[in-house]
């Protein structure tokens, strides 16, 4: 089959590779109907050194189940499925709290012997836990809202959770990439009353307005701080939502921050450490809370608002493309050309 | 009168200044009964530079009003009265939410043309908002555990409270200092099932033991985080409490911490930058919170316990001086030989 791999920053190829093949009773086999470029994928794009193995890459699809070991029980042959971007029993005790990421047995697309999504076909590990179940067909209109689900509209939804967005709450979400946009859209959901999205582009906060946020500052540094400090009545915003991951994000995330307020975190960390001490979060009492979303775990709470149409989240798609083109596609997310990339294999 | 200043690291004086009078129609004018050594004094008393003036030290104290401003509705001459480590104004909007450390027109004794604790007599600002009238005489046995109320008791249960600790929980208090011993008593008051204290000190601990700790870990480092882990099924404790400040206690709450847990800091950290990214913080989903305790905010719902004997957390004190012997008291904590110095000016 064919599938993507990186072999460092700005070499990503479309290769043929073995076709994935049950291996474990509790595995099924998913054909690829839809899948994307991350954000996060943009990381590795910009830094990963070359190698000669090459690594696989894409951890958002759906698809639908081909065959199944004989343990899975959830999901058949014919399924139309969901794929969060981490793989999880369901059992453990970090499953059933619903922190997926943190799964016992789990672990990540594109490593320990597991394929990515931007391929034609992923081995699912732990099918029962991982997968979901979607009612539609592989010709729905509503897959790309449904990829979404794989990561980030959870991702967005998690920063707002995280945050513990609420009726009433005004949140600033940092970044207007498409989980920024969808921070927006799940604090709205939640019921917040003020969003703020602090982004540059133009046509991605247009979006982000239409997802709910009330005020657009595309000004950063001091500049944007004071933005927002005088919409939020001089004191800046309870719960700050960053989508970014670079320092620059997280600073400014410590500047619009109201005093007993949270920065939910949910772009991957781009540095080690960060500025913690009394004059930045402790002297404020400002709570850092955040990480990899549980995609897993909003899946059935989200899923309904995207079947029947309240939400629109795949509107973050705005190129779709085959996966010969994916090369193509990393370089468009990278230039800003594109805000998310939908693949069809 | 007499009062603490520190002119430098180790350099600790009694001295004579002008007696404290009313300057503004919302004062109040107390005079000391019991005050003490906070373990926060001690970071000054480490790496303060040597000045020439001096600077009043002290944030605990417990006192009779001796003088009101006229503006003064909610104490009078005669009451008995805890004041807590910074004064506020009591009506904000921080001081209505509970945050009076972020008082927009508050601030920290020993600044600002206020004087310390560790004196004869203090001018209190914003008396209504800042002093709360306890029911004792200052001949009470009590004095020693409304004390407490003022910083110490209200840090401890600030570190669990933010924590979110709650009933059943498993919990891991860093630091067997007085802030650390009565984080498990707030630790065991809010519910805590298994409250393991990481500390070197066997008297302390002894104490901590007496408050509602299950278990005490002497060891330090990986040791440590071994020994947490043995008795937490492997994975850490989803509280952690960390009433140090210095960067081995952050490292060793990193360590100790469950996936998807919460790290409740309310040592002063003596750093700036500390590790936050995906292989500290970010992957397990760690929260990180506290900040200086609000201690107003708890006065009321703590004393009923100290009033009625529930609690001791006067227990902390080892060691009374009188105010002359204010630089021994500082030396006796620096080298641990007392736990907490009580002052009786």
């Amino acid at each position: 089959m064919r599938a993507t791999l990186m072999y460092g920053a700005g070499d990503v190829r479309i290769e043929t590779v073995p076709d994935p093949v049950l291996r474990e009773p509790t595995d099924a086999l998913v054909r690829v109907v839809r899948a994307c470029v991350c954000g996060s994928d943009l990381h590795p794009y910009h830094t990963m050194p070359a190698t000669t193995e090459g690594t696989p890459m894409g951890h958002e699809f759906v698809g639908v189940v081909e065959e199944t070991g004989p343990e899975v029980t959830t999901v058949s042959r014919g399924d139309l499925v969901i794929a969060p971007f981490a793989w999880s029993d369901g059992t453990c005790e970090f499953c059933r709290e619903g922190l997926q990421t943190s799964c016992l047995h789990g672990g990540f697309w594109g490593a320990d012997g597991i394929g990515g999504g931007q391929a034609e076909a992923v081995r699912v590990p732990l099918a029962d836990g991982t997968l979901v179940k979607a009612p539609v067909g592989e010709d729905s209109e509503l897959l790309p809202g449904l990829l979404t689900l794989s990561d980030v509209y959870g991702t967005g939804y998690h920063a707002a959770k995280s945050a513990g967005v609420g009726p009433g709450d005004s949140v600033v979400v940092i970044g207007d990439g498409a989980v920024g946009l969808l921070a927006v859209l799940s604090a709205r959901q939640l019921g917040a009353e003020q969003i703020i999205l602090m982004g540059r582009h133009k046509d991605r906060t247009g979006l982000g307005v239409e997802f709910g946020a009330t005020d657009v500052i595309a000004e950063r540094g001091d500049e944007g701080i004071a933005k927002v400090r005088e919409l939020t009545g001089g004191h800046g915003a309870a719960k700050v939502l960053e989508a970014v991951g670079h320092m620059p994000a997280y600073t400014q995330a410590v500047g619009v921050v109201r005093p007993g307020g949270v920065i939910s975190r949910v772009g991957v960390p781009q540095y080690d450490d960060a500025p913690v001490g009394f004059t930045t979060l402790f002297g404020p009492n400002i709570t850092l809370t955040g990480g990899p979303a549980p995609a897993r775990a909003y899946i059935e709470r989200l899923m309904p608002g995207v079947l029947d149409g309240t939400v629109q989240p795949g509107r973050v798609f705005d190129r779709t493309i085959g996966l010969e083109q994916v090369s193509d596609g990393y370089r468009a997310m990278d230039r800003r050309e594109s805000l998310k990339v939908l693949i069809r294999p």
